[in-house]
């Protein structure tokens, strides 16, 4: 358990929490892990030297509390030869076949800068973003969301235009908004981004509309060229529906900024086993290439904790080699309001997106422009 | 919470088991999954006839046991129109959102023949595999893998050439192998097929090889065409790696059986929250596509218990409208010693999957045979 070499940034160190069971031991328990998740062979039955070049190698392992909780923190370095610079084989690496077993959470990653420098990441990041919606004021941006499911499609571009009118920088499809023939996806798109470009034409603003783009695997370039013909900067996509790896492919072939959706990820976020949010939605989706990442918010209707929020900011937010930072919008029953608190406790370079709370208002149109007043107001002159 | 409509197979429904926190009512919880999963709206701000068409309706809500356990079983059924009959938004309707909470688990599904008719399927399924591998006995089919990696392209086809000569039906890769420069995914595959091809040539035998075909979004098709070129007839894939869809779309679009490989699915199978590993891998990876699905069996070094096994089993065989049936492969610490308690316990239609196990004897090629012939010896005359 020494260090793997004396260049110690070049290795992949992945942070695990274990929970071991009765007659579970530490040391094996992260051996196991090291070798499962390279060789597939116990000890003994591959050379030295490919032992030292291949599997994961335990450096760290130090024991969560009192020792009889069976709690252990190990910090296992792979060489990152091993995801052979592919993002799924990474994420095999990461937690593959572990994932088949229990009490196994991994709580953060330390990037070799070999690994990174392979991803482009955001395509336009937090600042980009906030290019794109041309926002010269340090506020955050403001988001509303399409919905119910069942509308039209010109029932859903009069909401739009509603919210345009209002002053939203982003309007975006809820996240279940596909193909369905209530309101399928290219008529959606036309009729939605017509009716911005007209509200913006009528007041000057610069509104953007976000159609969902999470879609069937031969249909992802189609709907994406789709998007971008309309008249579109933007999307929205949930990495765990369509690949993450798809979505790394998507970032790096269109112009569009993509707004990274949480969908499915919560398999990963119990306790004791899995991914921590703040590495998967924090740094993965922001690998892959997502410019703004959505996360349920604390105190809305989804059980993440305020610090799990903010853990997931800083790693959207924090310098990783030549990765743009992503924009965290923090969302799921996000309500008006308690806009100003969230403002004042994750800083102004946020997308707050307003889902469910505007729709309580008759007046779309002046509860939007109520919520961006608000959110003006929240930011010290 | 009376049944949707006179015409009940006409819904998706959806079984869930429920575990309600203090304070937190049944009724509430059901009728909360039915609406986030839909419009993402409470009731109250959408039409009665949206709802009607939409949302989905908690059709049944049972107690599990005591009911100050908090534990219910809940039924809700959803108009399959919202799934837009696309995979990615199915999987959101069945669990995306409600990820992000906590005590909901997928427990079972009833599919409506409207979807299912949507989605082909297994192209080879069961008998499928076994027509490809020329195998007119009524025995499991001999799976062997290639491993470790770090191993050359020319190290693996040796391998491949012991456990072709031994008379193993199918030679895969190792799911960790991908396009890492110890064995490049194309020299691999060229090597590996021709070791097959050359020991089949000189045994008379018709060992398949099928390469780790999960590969970064751009790449999917290429490799896949080029495994085909080399003259694999099938191939291992991670749906959860690449996108579930994915798997559909290349099991539609290639001519290659497809293996599944439930890296990443364990996330889910986390105790009270999550989906049913029968659902998952029984029923979800044969809808896309999968011909045999690889699950951890009980027994071995993953923690999965036999009657888990046993209802991936039964899940992947059943009849299910047009869907050919699954090759059930067992696999994770399957012994060579243990074959022929696990043919009598699952019977003889899957395919043997033994990883490291054969590797304990010097002799590999004697192994293999060692291992058909206790195979084919499982089985009563």
């Amino acid at each position: 358990m020494t260090p793997r070499s004396e260049t110690p940034s070049e290795f992949l160190r992945v942070h695990y929490d274990l929970q071991c069971g009765p007659g579970e031991r530490p040391e094996e328990k992260a051996r196991q892990i090291a070798q499962e998740q390279t060789v597939e062979l116990p000890e003994g039955r591959f050379s030295a030297a490919l032992a030292a070049e291949v599997v994961g190698r335990v450096e760290e392992l130090v024991p969560l509390g009192a020792s009889d909780l069976g709690q252990w923190s190990a910090t296992v370095a792979y060489a990152p030869e091993v995801t052979g610079w592919e993002l799924p084989q990474f994420l095999n690496l990461l937690f593959g076949n572990i994932s088949l077993k229990a009490g196994i959470r991994v709580r953060a990653i330390d990037w070799p800068p070999s690994f990174l420098a392979r991803f482009r990441g955001p395509r336009f990041g937090s600042d980009g973003l906030r290019g794109l919606c041309g926002l010269l004021e340090p506020r955050p941006l403001v988001c509303a969301a399409l919905k119910p499911m069942g509308l039209s499609a010109s029932e859903l571009a009069g909401l739009c235009r509603r919210f345009a009118l209002g002053g939203a920088d982003v309007v975006k499809d809820d996240h279940g908004l596909a193909d369905q023939a209530w309101a399928p996806f290219r008529e959606r798109v036309e009729r939605c981004q017509e009716a911005v470009a007209a509200a913006n034409a009528q007041s000057g603003g610069a509104t953007l509309y976000f159609p969902n783009l999470t879609a069937p695997h031969e249909e992802l370039e189609k709907r994406i060229e789709a998007a971008q013909s309309a008249g579109c900067r933007g999307g929205l996509i949930a990495p765990l529906l369509v690949g993450v790896d798809a979505v790394r492919a998507l970032s790096e072939s269109s112009e569009l900024a993509l707004l990274g959706h949480p969908a499915l990820s919560g398999a990963f976020f119990t306790p004791g086993h899995g991914i921590a949010p703040e590495v998967l939605l924090g740094e993965i989706f922001r690998l892959a290439g997502c410019d703004g990442v959505i996360y349920p918010n604390a105190g809305g209707r989804f059980p993440f904790a305020e610090q799990t929020c903010a853990a997931i900011n800083v790693r959207l937010r924090r310098p990783l080699r030549d990765l743009r930072p992503a924009m965290p919008v923090p969302a799921g029953g996000m309500d008006v309001a308690r806009v100003s608190h969230w403002i004042e406790v994750y800083g102004p370079d946020i997308m707050v997106l307003i889902g469910g709370s505007l729709y309580e208002e008759a007046d779309l149109t002046a509860a939007t422009r109520a919520l961006v007043a608000r959110v003006r107001g929240a930011i010290p002159a």
